[in-house]
């Protein structure tokens, strides 16, 4: 700690402040969905602030999808998270309606190019030789809750470029190209700032926390059929591991 | 997205934005500890900016302690990610010693104090009865990797307080409680941002993301005997979940 210069130390301006102590009473369960927030006069109170800096704090949570305003009444939580379970099967669309919501995913772009080494790597490869990388948006009640980059081996999936691109859904490209069942081998999680990109793409802003998650599935044989990268939103979902 | 108002989106500072882009080089191994980055000169050229603003990207990263610089010889990667399973069995002892590193535990503060709602849920406990807070920092080869707030049921663990204080390690304090032994029965994960004092504990700066895990240990005979909270430094800390 002495190591840091306080003069370089980039001050939180108040308003984002406030907002992440609301978030955290959201994310905490203090406040559950449809609950009505305090009053903006009650939130300038607590936080010392005027309400103008309340507001904009609060237009930051809007923005993000996790309050809403209904003009002359206050605000409300929008949302809880959407528990996500990761296990030795991990099914998007399983997991989502297993949590209530509405499962979508959205193809942004299917492109096949030569595996890079992290790629080869993974899928047991090697360098150079042809992948196909899925780049799409999971969404939950319409709204998007993971940005994904999945990579496959063309060699051993014959046609998944075209599957994937028919089917937006792994598990029935990965059917049509003959793997009947997959499971996860592997995952490793961490915490990461959205960059731009991915805030467009999330509806959240450069610098919100997302949770980064990079894994093998495998086929029968113990053969890696996928590499994949997700970045969730980190307001938006939890992660539940069942042992 | 659409109701997402261009003029109200915070722009990032460019020195954030390089800041991000060789925090994820270096988090997706394109540079390895050890590895010198490209000089300021071609950091400069590469994200078309002046060298100040190069060096103002790289000091914040030797702050997070993800960088090195040496006078005269450049910038270089300090450290990977520890590796941390998380599994039937989560020991922080065994785990850093696993990933090559030294672990150390620091408490805090050890209170005792009435049950919130969230924490009777977890433990199985009744709200407002005694329970025993202790919160500390996990190190690894002496930098901060987390930040946690573990909850023990007071009248299931006689004498916790005293053990924790005595002790900073959790596994050896509920041995002396009498629990031989215990497991994981859930671990919730998602990213958070993080605040002025997880950041002055962690070495951090506000706003840098933090992977927060939520847990439940029990014991041989399924008991809740531990709530906990962690905040690990996402630079950091990778999770890892071998099925």
């Amino acid at each position: 700690m002495s190591d840091m210069a306080p003069m370089n130390r980039k001050r939180t301006p108040v308003w984002q402040a406030i907002a992440t102590a609301l978030r955290a009473d959201i994310s905490e369960g203090r406040y559950q969905p449809g609950d009505q927030l305090p009053t903006e006069v009650q939130l300038a109170a607590r936080f010392g602030v005027n309400r103008h800096t309340v507001r904009h704090a609060l237009s930051h949570l809007v923005e993000g999808g996790l309050v809403r305003t209904r003009r002359g009444s206050g605000a409300f939580v929008a949302s809880t998270p959407t528990d996500y379970p990761i296990g030795e099967r991990v099914r998007f669309h399983e997991n989502l309606l297993a949590a209530g919501r509405r499962p979508e995913k959205r193809v942004l772009d299917v492109d096949c190019r030569a595996a890079t080494s992290g790629e080869a790597r993974a899928l047991e490869i090697d360098e150079g030789v042809p992948v196909c990388a899925y780049h799409g948006l999971s969404l939950a009640d319409g709204a998007p809750i993971a940005l994904f980059e999945s990579v496959f081996p063309l060699d051993r999936l014959e046609g998944i470029d075209r599957h994937l691109t028919e089917t937006s859904s792994v598990t029935e490209a990965l059917a049509r190209a003959g793997v009947a069942d997959y499971t996860r081998a592997s995952t490793r999680l961490t915490a990461v700032l959205a960059d731009v990109t991915q805030a467009l793409h999330l509806h959240l802003r450069e610098g919100d926390p997302l949770l980064r998650s990079t894994s093998v599935n495998v086929d029968a044989t113990g053969q890696p059929v996928e590499y994949g990268r997700t970045w969730f939103a980190g307001d938006r979902v939890t992660l539940t591991l069942e042992v």
